[in-house]
């Protein structure tokens, strides 16, 4: 049979009349316009060509969206998209950006929720069914989540509380035995047995947890997965549904390497080769994993710990072998990370814990409790927190400053350059006494070779790296060098600006600040929400005095796939801009 | 056997050469001891008369300090403390506040964290027991973790990574069949058939995670105890010890009402009534149950969800079985509690959140996600979030305003009085546009009849409740009687404040702000830290004007135990102490 034409599904009751043959063919046609779009574009390839067929069987039984279906991460939700009115952004190149990598209930009512954050599908789905039951509704409620997923704690909360609904609540298990990379955690040895033994161990996580179960081996298989979705549907108890998948189905060099092509840069199909080829740009990532690692040959108690997203600070299938058991990853479960730490150092080891500024937003409790009430010394690495950090408006790096800074006795720097990164780094690996929380700068590695690095970074302590008179600017890490760009411009202008690299924000190095008390103004910014932030503090502590303070910063809002640069001019964050700041206030 | 000398009993070495009947003693002698102190002093009942033999029982096998014991939440370690040097916290009463109330490493280094949130002992642990695996140590590490706090997602997330470590590492649950009330979850099922089995079912969630399984029908059994802990002392790979215990063991009415007793004021022994009778004082608990529950009944799609406290939200037994299936209680799931609101709020429920902000801040990320960036208009009532909330040093409630303020698109309400606060209460049941927090007032319940009530909270809108010119004081949710104080005091002085309610905290009334530039002071009073709080946006916004602007609340810190008076004292918050701040400040 030929392909299907693609551009006449509409929504998914065009698929509905389809006939098992068709619907394969649905399936081989969607597959090789995903492919098509994936290697131009890129975007998540291993979870969407996975979930192709169940995706198909899902829209072809139930009847969305009145019955509802919520995906975990959403990030496998290419071909739900294709299925909902939305396929032209997979098969036109000229659209392929209309769409996000997410569902977005902005885009078609077939998305409940904008997600990127795993495993909250089952507590999000759990509150549909109840809002069901509560209004007498009858329609089905599914939660579609990943075997990566499920070793996040919300996944678990969720699991224990939907057991108990006693009404239809269908969690379908995508399990294709891999996390971003390989699967961390005691549940994963249960999943393989029960993919073993077809799904008849004795020893079943999800029974144990109050559920029915039932097991799909050949999750790739449309027959086998509509056969199933049809014996669940409007089932009138919770049930577990395990799908055996393929994460990369169709895409040899995918299926060959499921951690590579779990995301990916634009790429050639055959040889799995990114376009973009040639040296790669030296990333902090990199820096980091680097110097940890030489240091772990030193000291056999350091031990790097991570949440499931080992690529994305550095710590790819190599260095992680190298590494060995000094690099933990605890699977996606941030709390476990932070407070395992406390754990750790309260034992003597040296933990160093690197998350995702966007991600570690599941541990605040764990860093206040766990690790600030306890004053354990552990080091924490947060990547991406930055407007240069992920563009999503799932994935912002805008929070972790305000959320962090604000726990009482956290030390929180924030380097500006990499000698300077490196150097906080292995101070703080060093010493037995804080917990310090290192923030990575934002944006292409800066070097600076004339930062001045201190043998202590425990006491706050401005680094004065220009001179000046009348205004001072400070600018927290990836905001130094745009205020030393502002410098240049207002002294061009006959000012005499100082410039500070405050190095952290947790506290206020009031010496310098009683300092500049016959200052006519002082200019803060920083990488994150002004609210709650650093320069708040500092229009604080100058509030009863006659210096003037601005602070900079982005504004409390999310946004969704904005451009950088375009946001730092719409939030007057541009040299110029400041330049002209200071310069109407001065006058 | 006569009594024991409890006092002759310095550190557990001291009862490793008992046998077993004077073990037995010693356990009927500290529970008589516990129970004089419980009835004079007041505490957790329930928790420790029921952990009494094990805990004698882990003391007496494993060689603490040295083998490492992490008890959750810490409420049960009233036994622990007798045995580790600190007796006489419980035999004199002269002694009964030298301890506090959970583990605390500044107390005995027996005690190995500071803590009193749930769920997090298996994690902490397995940071201890990598620790030990890095360093090349031998000693046992354990956690003790009750039924209830399996409910929470990091015991889940910790009892996952725990079971990969392939080392000794033991997990004590402490099983009574109840969480502070009854249990609500999934896996509570399968805790009873493994009861009811005497651990030999199928069905097994411990197995399904990874760990060998042993089971001890008489948990309160001192030879049992010993027999299965020296079968486990020194494994050398993950496992659990599932206890079935009796919560309240050995006082009567502690047995027969265990939510009553999980903790008490203190109260006759045989009648379980509390000493302090008559007229209990009005709490805004109670006013909160009586509306929604009133509410209720003329809105079947409202649901209160609620995080394992029912009691402290107003929901005792009585009014649950009113609410019916309108009262959701997750289990100690505060991640589940926030997510499944948003899919409440999506279907077109009413979901009403009430939870306690130190318990909260484990949903930092849910709010964030959840319901703020999917805009789903949930109400959430803030209990304790104040300085006269729960004054030990796990306890805090001074961060969640910043917390919480600091999220786009989060509408965080401050009332002042019992009225406002029911008014907001009202208004946000009713609508369907935003997500609204309500942070109940501090203190004893507030009237104020002639409070303005609005038809609508969703813009920000300072009441004006008294005017003034020059000096403008801006008093949040417990603090306006306070600035209403001061401004009778400065009256009386010839000046002529401002009073100001903000009503929320999350944006500020720009208009209302403009109006005060010709002004020469602005105070502004908040009953959290002031970091990250309100006041600080309050100074940044005048970060250029002429008018001075002063932050008062709690500093950046950790406190235990405190008076609220005496911190407020200490931190210039009271009336007569902001009075000369503002008059000094104007000379």
């Amino acid at each position: 049979m030929e392909n299907i034409n693609l551009s006449a599904i509409k929504s998914p009751a065009d698929i509905r009349q389809m006939d098992e043959q068709q619907l394969n063919v649905l399936a081989r046609s969607m597959r090789e316009a995903l492919l098509e779009k994936l290697s131009a574009h890129g975007g998540h390839v291993g979870p969407n060509l996975g979930m192709i067929e169940a995706i198909i069987a899902l829209h072809y039984v139930f009847n969305t969206p009145e019955d509802k279906i919520v995906y975990d991460v959403s990030h496998q939700t290419y071909p739900h998209k294709m299925l909902t009115g939305r396929m032209e952004a997979y098969t036109d190149p000229a659209h392929y950006d209309d769409v996000t990598g997410y569902t977005n209930p902005k885009e078609s009512d077939y998305d409940l929720f904008s997600l990127g954050h795993t495993s909250s599908a089952v507590s999000l789905a759990s509150g549909l069914a109840k809002a069901r039951d509560l209004k007498g509704g009858n329609e089905n409620v599914i939660a579609v989540i990943g075997d990566g997923s499920l070793s996040g704690g919300v996944a678990f909360e969720g699991l224990d509380y939907g057991a108990t609904l006693g009404t239809n609540f269908i969690v379908i298990v995508n399990d294709n035995d891999m996390s971003i990379a390989e699967n961390h955690g005691g549940i994963y040895a249960d999943l393989r047995l029960l993919r073993d033994t077809n799904g008849t161990a004795d020893n079943n996580l999800f029974r144990a947890m109050g559920y029915a179960y039932r097991y799909v081996h050949y999750g790739n298989d449309i027959h086998s997965l509509i056969e199933m979705f049809q014996s669940v549907k409007d089932i009138n108890y919770p049930v577990v549904v395990h799908l055996n998948t393929m994460k990369g189905m169709g895409l040899p060099v995918a299926e060959a390497d499921k951690e590579k092509f779990h995301y990916s840069a634009p790429f050639d199909l055959k040889t799995g080769e990114p376009f973009l080829q040639g040296e790669s740009p030296e990333g902090y990532d990199d820096l980091f994993a680097i110097q940890v690692l030489a240091r772990m040959k030193e000291m056999p108690e350091l031990a790097v710990v991570n949440a499931g997203t080992p690529g994305a600070i550095g710590f790819g299938p190599s260095r992680r072998k190298e590494a060995g058991s000094q690099f933990v990853d605890v699977g996606i479960a941030e709390q476990q990370a932070v407070a395992m730490a406390s754990g750790l150092a309260k034992s003597g080891a040296r933990p160093v814990v690197a998350l995702a500024s966007t991600f570690l937003q599941r541990a605040y409790d764990q860093f206040c409790q766990d690790i600030a009430l306890n004053h354990q010394p552990a080091t924490f690495i947060v990547f991406y927190g930055s407007v240069f950090g992920i563009n999503d408006e799932t994935h912002l790096g805008f929070f972790d400053l305000g959320l962090l800074s604000n726990i009482p006795d956290l030390l929180v720097l924030t380097p500006t350059c990499k000698e300077e990164f490196l150097a906080m780094l292995s101070w703080s690996e060093s010493q037995c006494e804080k917990p310090v929380v290192i923030r990575v700068p934002g944006g292409a590695v800066r070097s600076d070779s004339h930062v001045t690095i201190l043998d202590d970074y425990s006491r706050p302590s401005f680094d004065i790296v220009r001179n000046g008179s009348r205004i001072a600017l400070i600018g927290v890490g990836t905001f130094l060098p745009v205020m030393e760009q502002v410098a240049e411009k207002l002294a061009s202008n006959g000012l005499d600006p100082m410039v500070i690299n405050p190095r952290e924000v947790s506290t206020l190095d009031t010496a310098c600040l009683d300092s500049l008390r016959n200052f006519d103004l002082i200019i803060t910014a920083e990488d994150g929400i002004v609210d709650g932030g650093y320069g708040q503090k500092v229009a604080s502590y100058f509030g009863t005095s006659e210096v003037k303070v601005i602070n900079l910063g982005l504004p409390k809002q999310f946004v969704d796939r904005y451009d950088a640069n375009e946001l730092l001019k719409e939030c007057n964050l541009t040299p110029e801009q400041i330049a002209e700041i200071a310069t109407s206030t001065l006058k």
